[in-house]
């Protein structure tokens, strides 16, 4: 059986948690449910009331022509580029070098659909417009995913998305949104979804990240566009008999977080100051553009396990339940912002990162 | 919106419906989650306390080494074929002509795979021993469906399946289990899932045929089989953060309704009689094997269909939602029995049987 680490468990069992929305486990499905008439049919192979109406508003919420609900992201964002792919009859498909694709997803878009992906930019920053100006016209979708998460959730100025938007555009591009966590970067940009999904071709946004549902994801777009990918769906098994236990939750949990997105993003914003007024420690962006951040710390992993685990039973708060060695004398975490943070007292968040900061200076 | 038909409408009407375990509904999942303590942890992309152990329960029920769970057959099985063609070195698979990869998964196999199905014996009965003597040592996998679905759910003799077992290992063949209904062919071979199981080298069943869950499905193998199909289920977009909803539902009523598999054969086998007993009406297969058969009825879908609604009305009792013409002056349907046969008083089974022969004696 899998086990937690020891600072999995310390983190666990402190009286609070800085980042999420609370635990993950079988509650987060009972309170959808709670409220729910059972006589509400399933819905059956992606049709019936259910799914249909509630696709219809995920088409409105992102001013798209129709949505569909799919399982995972994996699934309907491979199927969004194969789908631009055969249309332009070219493999070539673009996106940053830490892609989800890239990195997370063993391969299945080369394995199973057999695009090639053109990495674009460099791994350590965001894709630029003059990257995609000297890509190449052959490309068939470019795949811009906002925020950039894998370097802490970067955002490009919006004027530079918009010229990346108008170029893709004019060269017969298709553009794609990775917005795993679009409703996040909202906040920052200050404006609609639907505004910002103006600008793509097709749309990716996920229940399971800032929203804190239970899995699912939405594809959205024309309606030649989404017709094909449910023929995908089916081909990559993702069309069930039934997916209500998720896309209920989704409209549950997004109809109680998406007005709170605003209020996380400014959380992430204090909270990052907070960790880059500890000594050796710098967060990535150094400002937050949405509710996500990486903490980078030049110490080696172990060392810094040492102290959070002391800090978590001190103070009984939980920062981070992993660390991710960078190198020999470095580690780094992700914090993403939710319901949690706001549950801790000011004061005792704030003795905290008093302690945390008194650690470090010790060790540096 | 999808709608439903007037016969349907006039079936979810009627007061009793003769097939399936009630009706797929989000009281369905209610029941599951009542009983269910809210603190337990979420399972995270396959690992976790509750996804292993519910898989090492499955694994140990079909006598397998290992098991992983699935969103759906689907995907399992074109990842098992893909498996064992990759082992052997040969794109050919061998399978019926109306396998459920043929007909309803959008060739995901060819399109995703590039595999090469062999379509084994004609599509109006059983593959044979001959058949699969005759199909050449190239081919890297053969499924067998047990019951085959859309010739009514029949069955060869134990013997046949263990010669063509044999036959198989003897050529290096590997042989996969198409078991969407393997619990519900038990008490008619007298053998245990385990028994009928070890003449597999990988094993498919689903949750929501006969169980009557919500979805998702098991794959059974050994532990490199197992450890090779997660690869896959995470490139096809099916390693969902949280699989909870459909393996915990896919316990519930395993557990419930595993113990009923005899009553709904036995049921089945009566069924079928009173069907055979109405003018123009023949079951296939005459005498069911499984808890499954089709009915077909030489008349016009639209002439059976006015009859039904009619019957519904009259009796309250609702045998079919659905008729497949079948021809210009014939149709058919599939029944499987469940947990709603047994709700209906015999008498008013009967009578309602009573009526429709009458009818159809006046249509002959």
């Amino acid at each position: 059986m899998t086990k937690r680490t020891p600072l999995a468990a310390a983190f666990h069992e402190a009286k609070y948690q800085v980042p999420g929305n609370g635990p993950r486990n079988v509650q987060v499905l009972k309170n959808v449910l709670e409220g729910l008439d059972g006589s509400l049919d399933s819905d059956h192979y992606g049709t019936g009331e259910l799914i249909e109406q509630f696709q219809s508003e995920m088409a409105a919420l992102v001013g798209k022509e129709t949505a569909v609900f799919f399982p995972s992201g994996t699934m309907a964002q491979q199927i969004a580029l194969r789908i631009w792919s055969d249309a332009k009859g070219s493999r070539k498909v673009a996106y940053h070098p830490l892609s989800h694709l890239e990195i997370h997803e063993q391969d299945g878009l080369k394995e199973l659909h057999h695009l090639e992906p053109v990495l674009l930019g460099e791994a350590d920053r965001l894709i630029r417009l003059d990257d995609v100006t000297g890509m190449g016209d052959d490309v068939a979708c470019l795949l811009l995913e906002l925020p950039q998460r894998e370097i802490g959730g970067e955002l490009p100025a919006y004027d530079e998305l918009e010229a990346i938007a108008a170029y893709c555009r004019g060269k017969g591009i298709k553009l794609h949104l990775d917005g795993a966590r679009l409703f996040e970067i909202l906040p920052y940009y200050g404006k609609t979804a639907a505004e910002v999904c103006a600008l793509f071709d097709s749309v990716y946004f996920s229940f399971y990240k800032g929203i804190g549902g239970i899995a699912g994801a939405i594809l959205a777009g024309d309606e030649s566009f989404t017709t094909s990918s449910k023929v995908w769906k089916r081909r990559h098994g993702g069309d069930l008999i039934a997916l209500y236990p998720y896309f209920l939750s989704g409209r549950y949990y997004l109809e109680q977080r998406l007005p709170r997105m605003a209020a996380y993003y400014a959380q992430a914003v204090a909270l990052a100051a907070m960790y880059n007024g500890c000594a050796g420690v710098k967060t990535k962006p150094a400002v937050p553009v949405s509710n996500m951040f990486h903490v980078h710390a030049a110490l080696p992993a172990e060392r810094l396990e040492a102290i959070l685990i002391a800090l978590y039973k001190e103070t009984g708060i939980g920062l981070t339940s992993y660390l991710r060695a960078t190198g020999e004398s470095s580690c780094s975490f992700e914090v993403s912002v939710g319901d949690s943070l706001g549950r801790i007292p000011q004061a005792e968040l704030a003795r905290a990162f008093e302690w945390l900061a008194a650690r470090l200076r010790e060790e540096a």
